[in-house]
């Protein structure tokens, strides 16, 4: 090879990986998305998972796309307005917001969504698996908004609840209750809105594969105490030792106000099966270490537990197992396959199986501590229950 | 007088004049209100009625706020964050949104609310008459999202209902039903939200001043037509004349929808009692415009009828009043004190009961062509129906 050839070899070296380090290589097939308002071109996402954002700010010096930890620069065209792409994304749901010139600002042509403890900018990326909770002509259940009086806390609180198709029509039919709890930063509208919580089960009911239950969507983040945000991937803490947070029970405001207003305003209002047999607890992250934590101080209240990526819960964490024994069916335990937590959650899972309670654990393929792995986790733990 | 103390006097003014021009003379009473995000501090309002927004943004050249048709600037700290406010803006809602170097975004620290065509910032300017739509510890009853298949339209399609306090407890009583329509580039979210129509009816329910019913709210935005926006100021078209909108009829889209999908849908699926005599239909701006439209063409399926800030509706516009007359019971017409239209609407509410059906005009002190003049409307027409 003359010093020509050597010399081509490496320019065309060079442009490769510059088209690859300077992002040519992306694939130019973005499209709007179901988290793109309607009537809006942008934020677009890729068959890469890459979110590309485009907006006019003819006067900036900086525009950036702040998504998973990350800024991207935009770059400006003549006419003033600046685009740009992230890397590929896990499939599934982000919060991202823009940087103009130092201001952190949601996407004006995003639909928004509640999360890192505000209202802001959400993107879907596409999965393969996304049919599970598209929207599809079946019968469709309701997402009420409602309000009730918390005694407990003295103020009307809103509440989400979802009633499965036919429960507005039929008038004697009772079902059993889910009180499904979001995660640390977000409330009550999250399980509704990225979560889709409605479209999951209209869809497996339409499937045949979940008997209709009603969901109760509250705001679990009540006087939180100001420790260190809970860790799902510490060890649990032992039956009745300090939560998470700080010191004291990070969960003890909300259960007051479950068992003392929620529960009682469900089953007085709603044509609910006011019995623990049919009343399950599930929640993500924080939501589940909440539910961990209500079940171990109220074993006779709930017979479907699920924490999803909220650490692992195991039989000896119960004092009186036998209370929790009498009405308890299952306990389902799931992280993203990103998060780790694999091995101990299917150990743990054994431990209830063996001590009579069945337990189940799932493992979300490729995400990570974020929407689409908590709803994996309620589309393989709604089939389970009440049955 | 010398000459010092003549000097001394222009100084004053000076300075009087000055306060009064760079806004030292605002009142310092700002605080956050119901459409600020919990948590956040800005925005804020003063008894004045201004608005206050301040975001960081370090490296930004100007920040505007943009709110009534007006832009204002606003001031940068030595810690980079840009503060200001408005003029003082009527009372109720107000949808707004700051400019950063030329980029027009949301405010990071409001609530968003659907109007002008795109999800964004909305501000409340508290109102002396505020207490008919606020949170109380009443009875509530609730607002479902659901979904229904519209086969006009071959679409699954999004519906907004409220039921009233009692609803999902009461498994025999049927209800009438209003059908409730939003404004252009406005949707069916516009009621719920902005408008607080629940909070409305379950306050004026409470108190004895309405009775219970059913409200449907969908989004009546269906293939309009791409010509001028239609003029709720300009006088009505004649009962078959062109409608507003470039020449077609511009509610006949959504008409096909209601009449053969969501009527149908609702009265199969919700306890609503099935006849004329117990259904009414209103809408604000476009919205009354296209119930008027719709009222026309098929004059035997309501009994009440609502136009807030939506022109006027005369008897002689129905070709077909006998068919109306059998069921029809009210012709009610808004407008905001701001918009004028009063004495046009006292004539032809005059008409509707001198023509045998009893007509109803209102005007909202003070407020324009905006929701604070559709709340009010809402509820002086809620009280009049269904007795």
């Amino acid at each position: 090879m003359n010093q020509n050839n050597k010399f081509k070899i490496a320019l065309l070296s060079f442009a490769i990986m510059g088209g690859v380090m300077y992002g040519q290589s992306v694939v130019e097939d973005f499209k709007p998305g179901i988290t793109t308002q309607q009537g809006k071109q942008y934020p677009q996402v890729n068959s890469e998972g890459r979110v590309r954002v485009s907006i006019p700010a003819p006067d900036a010096k900086l525009v950036q796309l702040d998504i998973g930890g990350k800024k991207y620069d935009l770059t400006k065209n003549a006419e003033g307005v600046w685009t740009g792409e992230s890397a590929p994304q896990d499939v599934g749901f982000h919060y991202y917001q823009l940087n103009i010139d130092g201001a952190s600002v949601p996407d004006p042509g995003s639909l928004y969504f509640y999360g890192a403890s505000r209202w802001g900018s959400g993107i879907e990326v596409p999965s393969a698996d996304q049919d599970f909770f598209a929207l599809k002509n079946v019968p469709h259940g309701e997402l009420h908004q409602t309000y009730y009086y918390s005694k407990s806390s003295d103020k009307v609180r809103m509440v989400y609840i979802y009633t499965p198709p036919g429960y507005t029509k039929d008038s004697n039919k009772r079902y059993p209750v889910l009180y499904l709890q979001h995660g640390m930063g977000e409330n009550e509208t999250g399980w509704g809105n990225q979560g889709h919580a409605g479209l999951i089960m209209d869809n497996l009911i339409a499937e045949g594969k979940a008997v209709p239950f009603i969901i109760v969507m509250e705001n679990s983040s009540v006087n939180l105490p100001r420790g260190p945000r809970p860790n799902p991937q510490a060890a649990p803490p032992a039956g009745n030792a300090p939560r998470p947070g700080g010191g004291m029970n990070f969960a003890a405001e909300f259960e007051k106000i479950l068992f003392n207003d929620l529960i009682p305003f469900v089953e007085s209002n709603y044509r609910a099966i006011p019995n623990a047999a049919n009343r399950a607890m599930a929640g993500l992250s924080m939501g589940g270490m909440q539910t961990r934590s209500i079940v171990i101080a109220n074993p006779d209240k709930f017979a479907y537990v699920g924490m999803f990526s909220s650490g692992t819960f195991v039989p000896s964490e119960i004092t009186d197992l036998a209370a929790f024994k009498k009405n308890g069916k299952l306990v389902f335990m799931s992280f993203g396959g990103r998060e780790g937590g694999s091995a101990r959650i299917g150990d743990a899972a054994e431990e209830w199986t063996k001590a009579g309670i069945k337990g189940i654990s799932y493992i979300s393929p490729e995400t990570a501590h974020e929407w689409h792995s908590w709803r994996r986790s309620l589309y393989q733990f709604a089939p389970l229950l009440f049955k």
